[in-house]
């Protein structure tokens, strides 16, 4: 007795997933029980990698989601529509499904999530975070005995491969932005990376399984890299610094969340700061565990398609030793209520800011009576460089509430020595 | 309906877990199913940190593993026996089994599996290494898909803090391991830790699940910390390595693995050359996935009874959604051959010597002429200084087969310019 799959696309993840099912020698034995029997794709003749029986492809999705033979379902399109239908499709006809789509999951996961538990089906999603790194797994399965206190993760290659280029070659983001589309690192459109929305996509789905709740994509803040600047990560490297774009879930003593997406100073000790390229890291802190980190390769048709592999074994397991009376319940996800998100301002975070100003004496003062007015206690406020006629003066604070320094930064540049503030950024 | 949990051993890591489990607010909602039925201990009126109801406490440990009101044993004693034993108990009185214990289950781990099949139960192993860092799930479920390459650990943390403390102080191991006893990092007997044999547990139990067959232990080669000097630190630290003590189990080209722990040089810009102190790492190396990190502190309660708690979990959802009709594949184990492991001889490395000569010309040519008798590639081979009136020579290799390496050293150490070598160490 073996396993029908169903696989929703044939691009870099499908390939992957099909050439590990169809190879499976040297693999998990359990591999030898599973047959793909319908592959989901957009036109049958183009030229492809692996081959498939006649009759094997379709460009009917909706049969292969509808198709009574078929036990599981691989959805790997990408995108909502129609991955989203073709999921509810699967799940409402009694099918598993194992997802990488983390932008279906993170919109519409309480959609997705409500009626695989009424159908009595599961949804397996490793492989829409961190490619291979095993992530999704250890949240729902090892860590289960700990409180969480805070997930910090470095979840974006495309962004952690530009940093890293601009780090290492002093270069601006706009031409390293230029060749990583060259080099098909980056999208022709790169908004969702550059911009933090596919980071703030994954620590939604990564909140929602650390901290036991439903997530609303909208409570979480995503700032992008593309006004990170060379002199920037000049300033952070003296300072003993590197930015990286850290996707942060944490865990407030009011016991709300703040959720977060922003580049960020990492001091070169920690372990996230030599996490370079394409790599992805998500660094764990929880009682009693203490800090743990799961690195690699977070993209790609390998490491992801071994997520996926991954999830279709563990279900296959859970299949064949159970009688699928119940849900297995750190396999399912029982989530009902959503966790409250504390609103950006509320944050208790270190702040760096680069300031213009005129080149005269009383400025330094100046700005230090604004921050101090507005409680926000400083580390550090030094005359860094003389641009022209300007000075360049470098703030790092405390932990303090963003919504003071916020309000500080509003009284600084009002005033009539400010030039610009280039500058804002947050210091883990 | 709740779980009855017998615990056997209230030491650092039964206390840990214990902690968890009568404290379960704020972590997963299914340890609230759980009791702590009994708890084995070796005298009832000791000074405890957690208290139970009276009753709970007893001494008859063997009673604790026959009762049939209990589900799950909790084997947190450590050594052989009567771990061993008690363990072979409850397996035959139906109870599944967690355990911390990487000495028996190396030794008696097809002992203990084989019953637990036969019985119909579960062994789980998370804490047994790597402390709270998910190692052995994601061996077992998540990397299903991958042809493991091979795995490369930082698997004890008291060599790995001797280490690191003899780089940052220059120090030798004699008195800084004196001090880490003082500080009770390291044990009063520390032979287990610096021999390298409690990594050979570790990696025979890595090795048994990355590479899918049993591993008989006094197939794996160990070697401990205790001739690592200050002098191949200085020398590594110069030629651009740290030194390690590295646990790794490998697949040859012939399909027979190498399975090995000795003190290794690492590159600086390896991810392994950056775990420090009591931290510990594993790297895994596999197709498609590529490379990936699990990192995290490697002992000590927290950590460890997180990796207890995580197993029961999981034991606990398979038992709530399964009919027991036949064991999960991934979670239970199926290994019925032994792997071939190749004998050191065969093992194909770089290699760092150093030697003490006579300072007269013509050694280096001697040394260099004496390698490439047997085949041996050298990297560098240079003088590296002089020390009274014998100079000392380093040479670094290529991939060079160890018989042939051995064989040239031996021919070496015959030549009448040879004074010692007192360093020899595998490179990574």
């Amino acid at each position: 007795m073996g396993y029908k799959i169903g696989l929703l696309g044939l691009g870099t993840v499908g390939t992957g997933t099909a050439e590990i099912l169809l190879n499976c020698e040297g693999r998990h034995p359990l591999l030898k029980e599973l047959e793909i029997y319908r592959v989901g794709v957009s036109s049958i003749d183009k030229p492809r990698q692996v081959q498939f029986a006649p009759g094997v492809l379709t460009t009917d999705l909706e049969a292969i989601a509808t198709d009574p033979a078929i036990d599981i379902i691989i959805e790997v399109i990408g995108g909502l529509e129609p991955a989203r239908s073709l999921i509810l499709k699967a799940i409402a006809h009694g099918k598993h499904v194992v997802t990488a789509n983390k932008a279906v999951i993170s919109r519409y996961g309480d959609e997705i999530f409500s009626a695989a538990n009424q159908a009595g089906v599961y949804v397996m999603l490793e492989a829409s975070v961190g490619g291979g790194i095993p992530i999704i797994h250890p949240l729902k399965q090892s860590l289960g005995g700990n409180r969480i206190q805070c997930v910090t993760g470095i979840v974006n290659g495309t962004t952690n491969y530009i940093l890293t280029r601009m780090q290492e070659e002093k270069g601006e983001f706009e031409a390293i932005l230029a060749d990583a589309q060259a080099l098909g690192y980056a999208e022709a459109d790169p908004s969702a990376d550059v911009d933090g929305l596919d980071a703030g996509d994954k620590i939604a789905i990564i909140a929602s399984l650390a901290f036991g709740g439903r997530i609303r994509l909208k409570d979480v803040h995503c700032e992008g890299i593309r006004h990170v600047s060379a002199t920037e990560i000049a300033y952070a490297d003296k300072l003993g610094f590197v930015i990286k774009l850290l996707a942060i879930a944490k865990s407030n003593p009011d016991s709300s969340l703040s959720v977060r997406v922003h580049p960020t100073l990492v001091p070169k000790n920690h372990p996230l700061a030599s996490i370079n390229g394409v790599y992805n890291a998500v660094f764990i802190e929880g009682e009693p565990i203490g800090q743990i980190m799961l690195y690699g390769r977070g993209a790609g048709a390998g490491p992801t398609a071994s997520a996926v592999v991954g999830d279709i074994l563990n279900l296959v397991g859970i299949l064949k030793s159970g009688d699928a009376s119940e849900l297995h319940p750190l396999l399912s996800c029982s989530h009902e209520v959503y966790c409250e998100i504390s609103p950006i301002d509320e944050l208790v975070t270190r702040f760096y800011a680069r300031f213009l100003t005129k080149d005269r004496p009383g400025v330094i003062g100046k700005i230090g009576t604004c921050f101090g007015d507005r409680n926000v206690s400083l580390e550090s406020i030094v005359q860094a460089d003389i641009r022209g006629d300007l000075a360049e003066i470098v703030v790092v604070t405390h932990d303090v509430r963003e919504g003071d320094f916020r309000q500080a930064l509003a009284k600084i540049g009002s005033l009539e020595a400010i030039e610009s503030i280039p500058s804002i950024l947050r210091v883990l």
